[in-house]
């Protein structure tokens, strides 16, 4: 019985392609619950519809709970976690068991506590279930060992991206500080600007406004667009190749 | 003589290079029809020359129309539609078919119904005819074929976009949703900040005011440019190994 | 006499490194005619300085029609330009000799006409010395020839561009074509918004208002910086692989 | 003994994996220095810490003088800077101890000078100290080498992208010269509306208001981003190679 459950309810076990039914479903839930919980913070949408928004949320929090608790007893069926009892309490401590505990009990204290803040923080929590979506995804996996491989690369590439924003930052406050106070008044104020510029955002609140600000500013631009790019075609070119490594090694599996 | 209406209408038929001259100039009617309802919008333009883009309309209808004639009664001529009747019905319910029809009834019907919506969807219609070019066009297959294989790279990389724009929008609300009602007060009103850092349009309507929402702010359009840019990166790459991969091939047919 | 001026002035017949010195002069004086062209239409530049922008336009202009009629009496140790007359004039008619003949006289006519209209064209003539400069580069065919190969790629991209685009402007003219008429009220004045959004720039003087134009714009920037992006990687990718390639072939050259 | 120090001071001595726990400690150091130097030039945080940040600032440069004239007195362990008094003149003129003395320099000249003006060079000397963590990193002579090798790709990407700006500037000068006078008045002015578009930057405080201006200035961004997007597609691609060459030379040393 407890095999069947497991073989139904762990993403590795399951011998199908892509996700066993009940597994789906708990994905529909959970992006059910966020979009929900995203949703009801908007007041013109939750006014007179309070009700059936916390029907939902104690619905779906309650069959989260029994998911929870599904997932602790089928937990020593894993070769990692043998040991009746010690098996589960090292699953509990796990990554994804301490999120899926987390996300209910920011449902479940909502009784006990009603400050504003605390509500807020409960919330945030509930959104957190978004993270619980990871557990379903192998190529998660796959992004997190490019990362890990391109590390050098990569801090290289934002290391300099950050020189690069520190100076154009200190240039721009020593040449437009007095003009802009309100904008440039500081190196950490004309940071702002420079992260604006460097992502090319421009929301068009700080910019130079002198002819050596706007010449400084130029070349920001045009030297920061292409470090900022760096780490990004990295990242790029180093997952789309192994993607294809994955799918070229599943495919020699399967063969 | 259908068979030779055939070679001149189907682009697969055609021996030569490229389209026939009658699909090239059919191109260049739906060109020139987009671009006159298109421009009939502009009441500056449109003015006093109300029946110049009425006879224009209506001629060019009747052409598309006398074409999806000739289109059925060419059809059984494809293999896949054989059988007189049965064949053109099939043919008659392909993709390409119903848009035909569809932007010929959506002129035809204007002369019933005049009211101001239905004339503004006869005119979406007429604006559809764009999708008729793609009948011509067989890279088009090659990108569908490159957005299916790389289907899972681009399902995870918008994931953890969209991941990411979720939690950066709830940040936001919650560090500016009482100082910026309008803009942060709520998650989906300060989604739509998110979207605009993220893909770094930055329109300059809504733009984090506190210190905890810039530095909140800056972390979000860095990470999140880099984020963007990955499902880009990954389709470019794929696209221009897909359309070498066919350039080689036609030219190993050729010897 | 004649063919040492030869191996002097044209680029490809040098056979040290790089240019020769007399063309790396001439580059030099091209870019300071350039630069000059550009800073005198600023008026807190050229008041008071007019003789001074004169002299060293009129006396640069000397020094180009020398250039002028040296490459004119040098055209026939071409091997494409024989015939003592005939290749000469058949010189005199290739791309780049027009261009010099222009832009002097660009120059040679602000004697004779003096109308403002005039003026600004002749000045404009005097800013295409700038193409001048493409002689001396051979990576310029390169790209060339990069651009022709991957033709049908970057047609196929830009025309998906095109249709997103236009798409897009429809839909927001649809949405918000009556809450802001100047901006939405007609679809070509919802493309400017179009081409803001995908290209991402996003200046903010055009911006959806409604949720329902949000979502769409939302989507339009999204989906269309992958489109946008598409050309944008394809080129680079080629003209990385080609300049590669060329540096194989010229070091194995060398050996 | 000053073998031993050698081997601790000097990263490419030390067999360890990555730096010595001294040079961690340095290049802490350095960090903390240079963010003490951003932040306290923002009025609201230094305000009545006067006294903290120059306690931190003197103790600070205290170490790192000593680390200088450790440097100096074991350069000539360096096969380079052979010499006892020689070698250690070489090396002081070298560019990471020129950095050196002069970040060292900047505070303790503080103490005779106090004019604004040579103030804020001083703490831009500070701020230098970003600098000095190149010595730390050997990935940067990779970017080097990269940025050596692809040199005549960038610069005619770069030049390309130039002619684009100077064109794009001197069209909308002549087109909306009149009209906004403040923005596009003259070419140079011009050319900030240029470098923002061209970057996609779009602050939002330069566009053209025209429809002629609209149109040559949606050519502009579709072109230019294209252009703009080359080197850095071709410098990512290149620096990611390069890397990759390095880990797998790296990895069959080890072997």
């Amino acid at each position: 019985m407890r095999k069947r459950v497991y073989t139904i309810l762990e993403p590795s076990a399951w011998r199908g392609k892509g996700l066993s039914p009940v597994n789906k479903v708990i994905c529909l839930l959970i992006l059910v619950s966020v979009v929900a919980s995203i949703v009801e913070t908007e007041p013109e949408v939750l006014k007179g519809r309070e009700d059936l928004f916390s029907i939902l949320e104690y619905s779906l929090t309650g069959i989260f709970a029994i998911e929870y608790c599904l997932r602790i007893w089928i937990a020593i069926e894993k070769p990692e976690y043998t040991g009746s009892i010690m098996g589960r309490i090292r699953y509990a401590l796990s990554f994804f068991a301490i999120i899926d505990l987390l996300t209910i009990l920011a449902v479940v204290l909502t009784v006990f506590g009603t400050a504003p803040l605390l509500l807020r923080l409960f919330r945030l929590g509930r959104i957190l279930r978004l993270a619980r979506l990871g557990r379903f995804s192998s190529a998660l996996n796959t992004l997190q060992r490019v990362l890990s491989t391109r590390a050098p690369d990569l801090l290289i590439s934002v290391g300099l991206a950050v020189t690069i924003h520190i100076i154009a930052s200190t240039l721009l406050y020593f040449v437009e500080g007095r003009i802009q106070p309100e904008t440039f008044g500081s190196i950490p104020r004309a940071m702002w600007w420079g992260v604006v510029t460097l992502t090319t955002v421009g929301y068009g609140d700080a910019y130079p406004i002198t002819v050596l600000g706007k010449i400084l500013g130029s070349v920001t631009a045009v030297v920061g667009i292409g470090v900022i790019a760096l780490p990004t075609g990295i990242l790029a070119a180093a997952f789309s190749d192994a993607m294809d490594e994955e799918r070229k090694k599943s495919s020699g599996d399967e063969n």
